[in-house]
């Protein structure tokens, strides 16, 4: 027998009604505890800070009933593990950058920020109204996790140099921290990328180990002090136009979530997507202000550099694209959606801000 | 009797625990039927669309207790009197852009978009993270709405002219349909701006009743046809660099809501809010084209209309800051968050799109 036939034919009163609503209730809003780890320390409160504010909606929204707890980097997992940990189902949830997976494939750089790819709002547009959260959901379901746009750093800097960089020889030989899948064009270059984790950059920097390092941008990069010991610092970080972020969600864990738990946390995640790239944009200004002070010199890539880079780049994805069918796609997919965005981006908001900027003092 | 000490001590058996929790939950999650109306027509799938990705989540998220129904511009209430509606309490809340209402105080204008103010990151930014939320807050309480950030259609385009804008002399006479506050802006400038509802636009132009018009950007712009009767399509929409629509609800009808559909209501206002912008830079690209294959003529602005219409701007912000104070503390504080904004964003986001723009087809 169904058991809505049961009901129907019980003849239930008041107290059979609610004991048997009861489990219904109970199933619709679970008491869960979930974990979160994290690939930032807690000092990076942008990026930690949209951890926070996620869990803080999911909390409120559940009436306290889904509790997810976060974790820094090192808490309970290794930063760079958080994935792996979320995919075996040791914590439920992880927020992280994809591109640091690019040795699992390349194609996990394609979903958070590769050399010359799309700005935020691009970013924003291919995955929630363009082909990019679905060629994800097809991706990371073969890697046992489901991902949410949960933040953004929007454009970064190129990071930090002891030296000039006036022409493209410069690069030739150059040791540079530069992470994920960006060295690989760097090392096209002359370049050569060194993997190095936030807190060991500064002592390598001053000693001399390395000659440059890229991180975020001015409010990340002045609290990790690199001003103090290589005074260049470069723009744009062309292989960083506008990193996103993705809280991975253990796939299992996630398809067992009633319908409303799932809507709950991919409109937490929306909230903390826009709020992560807002406490950024807040949060730059005064900074880049402090380190210009401090005697940082704002340096832009010249053009030949610049045109260098794109074609190093170019080498690499057609190479990456020759052996790798899901990359090619994916890439194909970012490209096409990325070049009709700036035919349009150059008409309107472009020169909107072409004016705003020239105009700065103005009124 | 504390009522936690009543359970303790009654000795409750399954049925009478049970009978004594649903009305917490009842409480908690409560049943709610609410009717939101937009501005907007249904075939603005943009704009009308945020409404219905809103309440979609709503739903959702609730577990069908919390259902909002959409209704589009005169289906319940004139578009332009949603806010009254909402205000008073006839409805619970409306979708709609705050600048409509200038007439009652010009500072709504500052909430939405006004003349060389910020693009859709920076007034995101501004809202989230600066002091634009709280100013809203302390404005709309007296208007008896709360307000959340619901939908950005970025910058917009400057519009359709029958004939080419070489001079500002040009604009003399201009007989302009333009929405709201900017239209204080083209008076100085000689410009006779009128207020003329969407379905009536093209009539007019047509006719030649009026000489231009200016609605969003290509997307919704092609739905209106404008094309075919006034073929300069000029660029950028100066007064409206990134346009911010809001959802308003009743204030007291806010401050009812228990905390969890209070939650519930801000994240899925923020989801909505970045899936409007995504759909119209997934969709004006291609519609771009569409317009121009069928015969628009782009044409930017020359600097000395824009420098111009800079100016004239400034002054009616100066008259307006002198009679009223909110209007200049908001102005204040949305200018030197922009100020800031720009100075920042000259740096890395501008010369990565920039060098992006000039190398659109290079791979």
């Amino acid at each position: 027998m169904k058991r809505r036939d049961f009901l129907k034919t019980a003849g239930v009163g008041l107290a059979a009604s609610t004991a048997v609503a009861a489990p219904a209730i109970a199933q619709s809003m679970p008491e869960l505890k979930w974990r979160l780890a994290a690939s930032w320390p807690k000092s990076l409160d942008t990026l930690f800070g949209a951890c926070e504010t996620f869990a803080k909606y999911v909390k409120e929204a559940t009436d306290n009933k889904f509790q997810i707890q976060t974790f820094a980097a090192g808490e309970i997992v290794p930063g760079l593990q958080v994935f792996d940990a979320t995919a075996n189902g040791t914590i439920e949830m992880c927020h992280t950058a994809t591109y640091y997976y690019f040795g699992k494939d390349p194609t996990w750089a394609l979903f958070c920020a590769v050399p010359f790819g799309q700005n935020q709002r691009q970013q924003n547009a291919w995955f929630y109204q363009g082909e990019g959260q679905k060629l994800l959901d097809d991706f990371s379901g073969k890697h046992n996790v489901k991902c949410l746009l949960m933040g953004n750093t929007g454009c970064q800097m190129g990071g930090w140099f002891r030296k000039e960089i006036k022409t493209v020889d410069d690069l030739k030989g150059l040791k540079m921290r530069i992470g994920g899948w960006a060295g690989k064009t760097m090392t096209k270059l002359g370049v050569i990328p060194q993997q190095i984790a936030g807190g060991d950059i500064y002592p390598s920097l001053e000693k001399g180990t390395i000659d440059a390092a890229e991180w975020v941008g001015p409010y990340d990069d002045e609290k990790l002090g690199f001003y103090k010991v290589a005074k260049y610092y470069y723009y744009p970080g062309w292989w960083e136009g506008g990193t996103t972020n993705h809280t991975m969600i253990n796939k299992a864990k996630w398809e067992s979530l009633p319908k409303s738990y799932q809507a709950i946390l991919e409109t937490a995640a929306a909230y903390a997507n826009s709020d992560e790239m807002a406490k950024y944009d807040a949060n730059n200004p005064a900074a880049l202000k402090r380190l210009v002070a401090k005697g940082a010199q704002l340096r832009p890539f010249s053009r030949d550099i610049m045109q260098a880079c794109l074609k190093a780049s170019n080498e690499v994805n057609a190479e990456e694209s020759a052996k790798n069918p899901t990359y090619k796609k994916v890439l194909k997919s970012m490209q096409d959606f990325r070049n009709d965005e700036n035919l349009w981006w150059q008409v309107a908001e472009y020169s909107f801000e072409s004016f705003m900027i020239r105009s700065r003092t103005n009124g």
